[in-house]
């Protein structure tokens, strides 16, 4: 019986020899299942991710159904601002609203840097239960928001196509903005080191809104605090995915970062991203999301292209360039896995 | 008296030599001005680009508040899908809702190539009027939404992220969705060949969806159409400005595409954007509009960075890196201006 250190997913994340790529997907766990729609239509958003057997069911639904190499937490990256005492709203067809947002001292000071078990508790519970439950071979994967993407959100109050308000903030007053993504690392700290100490076998950080930053803002207000929170994580040996959406600027720069893993969005060259990180950590990704809302004969060429690209290298985690769109038929997700792990074991052994 | 040709922008977009950056503000008619609200007040948006009077108004506001170097025509992309047949709303706080929209060969076929006198001559005859009023020296420029762009809304109906359904076309039924593109190439080249004809000193094609496509997709779908567009116009001279929002991937590529000048939104490092372009084409950009939200000193420093990596070569426009903020104070984009002007005479100078 293979051991968790032994998986695919673990071995690509170190850069191991791998016979066939490892294949997860950004939310795997999600609206695209009937199952996971089963659950949605009886609970609310926040019952879902803030109840553990929840939780623990929902991640599991992907694995059972698509044999993925990797499951992945289901839950929210708004818990982490939650926990800090910003109370957020899921609001059907509008997304999150935060109730009040940080703009002054006065308020970054009120801030809590939580206490991971009383706060947050529910999501380290759901981390044990999964663990308890999966497939010993099949490693579980906790995640936060970067503390850039959190900032857009308690800065903002809601979801944005550019988080002006947010970036005005930044340029204002950019020593305030610095204190409360001081603050924000501290939290994503201890809440990734928490997650890891209650069974994650590797984490991820999801810089979402990299993407609305200008290059040499992007690396002292994002790729900074990201950097910190790597060097102060309580870890042995887990894996750290970094994924920041639209950084394609400062891939380079990433390589330094401290992750093991650099995920990279569907707007990334491949071929291009693989000569800038040469072989100096593994890489993730990039299908674009909606070639699977395409046929067989589509998902096919696009993902060979992707393998090819990748060739007989160890350090290639397959999985889409961003999250798996909710239009997507489950059967197409299934063909994407068997054909990543019958075709990249060819391409292996040639 | 300077002729328009000896205009600071219509040089610097031949690479000529100037003594000063020309700049221009995208957007810079628009919501953040008072005396554009005042119009707006009046009339819905629809009557302001429909009536000449109005998109003359409107056109001129900011040449004379701002001093800028170039107009750029007050319209909307939509007006050409309106032309070829779909008809569109514009729901205040939701953007362009299209009553129909196109999925099907036979929606295709009922697309009209207009006419442009009969379907955009309100357009046509803003120009002239425009082109009447404006102080000699001034160029004005015309514009349209690249076909990729225009595609995404036809097919997706409205605003979108990330335009998935406009995606899954383009990969399920790609014979189609080159059909409609270069349908819609057609309805373009023949629209900015009139804006030339009736007066447009220049024009400008707008992808602002270029970053939802991978990249080898991009040039398949979208940089191709483009590169049809301009080898289509009929023009004695006028520059072709390109700016293609997310295309960072495909900078290279672009510089073979015909266009005069590249415009380069604000996530692309302007000094590494000069050294992959190498002095073939002129640049145009790129501050973060956020940056105007914040005070002068922010903006002297973010200003200074960008006409340093441009230096003393022609060929560079100032712009923001995408349309001014509604939020922006006009006192901060006239301060922009005054200091595009001033700083960058003293280092062609030096």
């Amino acid at each position: 019986m293979t051991t968790v250190e032994e998986s695919l997913f673990l071995r690509a994340c170190k850069r191991l020899f791998v016979e066939r790529t490892p294949i997860w997907m950004m939310r795997q766990a999600g609206r695209y299942l009937p199952e996971y729609r089963a659950i949605r239509e009886k609970y609310d958003f926040q019952t879902m991710y803030r109840t553990p057997e929840l939780a623990t069911e929902i991640t599991l639904q992907p694995v059972r159904r698509l044999e993925v190499d990797a499951a992945i937490l289901f839950s929210d990256i708004l818990v982490v601002p939650e926990a800090m005492g910003l109370a957020v709203e899921f609001v059907e067809g509008k997304g999150p609203i935060f109730r009040k947002t940080v703009q002054t001292a006065e308020q970054i000071n009120d801030l809590n840097v939580p206490d991971m078990e009383e706060s947050l508790g529910y999501v380290l519970e759901a981390i044990r239960m999964i663990k308890a439950e999966l497939n010993s071979a099949i490693p579980l994967i906790g995640f936060s928001g970067a503390p850039w993407t959190l900032f857009c959100y308690m800065v903002e109050g809601r979801g944005s196509k550019d988080f002006a308000t947010a970036r005005r903030f930044l340029f204002e007053q950019p020593g305030l903005a610095e204190s409360l993504l001081e603050k924000i690392t501290a939290a994503v700290t201890a809440y990734l080191s928490a997650q890891i100490a209650a069974g994650a076998d590797a984490v991820q950080i999801f810089d979402s809104w990299a993407g609305v930053l200008a290059p040499h803002h992007y690396r002292r207000y994002s790729l900074k605090y990201i950097r910190k929170v790597i060097e102060g994580l309580r870890r042995d040996g887990q894996p750290v995915i970094v994924f920041c959406r639209g950084a394609h600027h400062s891939l380079a720069a990433l390589v330094e970062c401290g992750a093991d893993v650099l995920g990279i969005d569907w707007t990334v060259d491949f071929a291009a991203a693989k000569r800038q990180v040469q072989g100096r950590v593994a890489l993730q990704g990039n299908l674009d999301p909606a070639i699977l809302l395409a046929g067989p004969e589509v998902i096919r060429e696009e993902t060979l292209a992707i393998l090819r690209a990748a060739g007989r290298d160890p350090g290639h985690i397959f999985n889409l360039g961003h999250g798996i769109l909710p239009t997507t038929r489950p059967d197409h997700a299934r063909y994407l896995v068997d054909l990543v792990h019958e075709e990249s074991q060819k391409i292996r052994a040639s």
